[in-house]
């Protein structure tokens, strides 16, 4: 098993996107599930794609299916926090990009939860592989910088 | 069958709350699926319960259990689009209040979706019904004029 | 306020799905959340619409969408516990179905929560009102003998 | 990055769970979304631990919060498909357990989607990090042999 990996800070991130979390987020436990944490990478990436790449989900023929995931969990936050989701381009490929989501509480320094998030581009139709639009790869030049 | 309510306006409606949606609430059919308006439903009174009205979840001896809920949809919206909440008590009893919730679009004048939502509130130990605690009421007094 | 109906018993479902719940249904106070009922309820009516009545709703022209829904809440359950879902039809119209689900835990002769849940049948290119497909009315006649 | 793992087939795995997907797990593609591949896990892992070791979520000093988890998506499946989860021990430490949970169409001799989620044992009161209770324990012994 490889070292597990300790918060990040926000400066590493170039986009941040506000997310409400909602009461069926908390589990018995009284914390916001780990489950949840998916839904929220989900969403700050896509709202990344569609927003700032032109994406539409319901007629493009090119579009992200997720090929792996991961996350790791450091602090229990619970609803009815706000979170601030911050993403980072680990990885770009001609027909995949990795995400790097981190997730803060509203007023921490450190993320609670970060998540990796790979994106694979595939034709709808087909099924087969795709390069990546356009449109998102210059939103990706826009927003982020090389690492 | 009773005639079915039209959308509202948002004039009605004495509190609100944003919420963004998610990627996850669109269904197969590119719309947020009906059911994820009742997730946005118990945040959004949860909410109110919980920063207005002091309801500590995990470990106050009263809370409110879900008795029963309806909703009417009247037009599709989409993630990612921010939605409004708007609250307003249809009834308030010694033991129970039933909430209506109205859903807006970010720029609509009328409601997508009009649900309700009975809280009764409940002894977590005993199970037995318990009166409204009083915080809340003074909460629900404060913002909300009797109907 | 109408009066609020009772536990329904296991007699008036025509068709019966098993369902597993999941950890994430469960919420802060350790039982089903009111919402994970919702969608029981859209599981189970897709799937007798799928299975019995040949709806495919990646390609269909003419799909349903839920325009009103409603629970009543009778008695709390947990996960783990595997649930039956009971369906019944309440209103058979041209282009609309209303159905009764009734959710009954285990070894539980009346319902924990009874639904009703109401599909218009749409055309999905135009978003017109369409007569319900005949492969689904012929699923119903089957199935459900008339109220 | 390391290489990818490629699906499982069904014999590495000791113990299976059926589980019915939801209409509201496919997504905007028709699929089961990414994220509830991670509702699935959890509910597996969590099932073992209540019917076998025993844990009981609202009343035990000591439970497993998850702190990692991942997964790899190799093909899609949609609802009403009914799934399989099959369960392997990766990592059985003193305080922690790291799964390995293969998910399979009904029909399919690999799995469509394997994911990891690491539960480390903690007391609920303190947040302190815990062994494993013996209970737990003696039931990953039983059904689980050492790899």
């Amino acid at each position: 098993m490889s070292a597990r990996p300790g918060p990040a800070d926000r400066d590493g991130y170039a986009v941040f996107y506000n997310l409400e979390s909602r009461w069926a987020d908390n589990d018995i436990y009284g914390h916001i599930n780990n489950v949840a944490y998916y839904a929220y990478f989900d969403s700050a990436v896509n709202r990344f794609l569609i927003e700032e790449g032109g994406l539409a989900p319901t007629t493009d023929a090119v579009v992200g299916y997720v090929v792996s995931s991961s996350a790791n969990y450091f602090s229990p936050v619970s609803y009815p926090e706000t979170l601030s989701l911050g993403l980072k381009i680990l990885r770009l490929g001609d027909r995949s990009v990795t995400w790097e989501v981190g997730v803060f509480a509203s007023q921490a320094a450190h993320s609670c939860v970060t998540g990796t998030f790979t994106h694979a581009f595939v034709d709808r139709l087909t099924g087969r592989s795709a390069a990546i639009p356009c449109s998102i790869r210059e939103a990706i030049a826009k927003h982020f910088t090389p690492g």
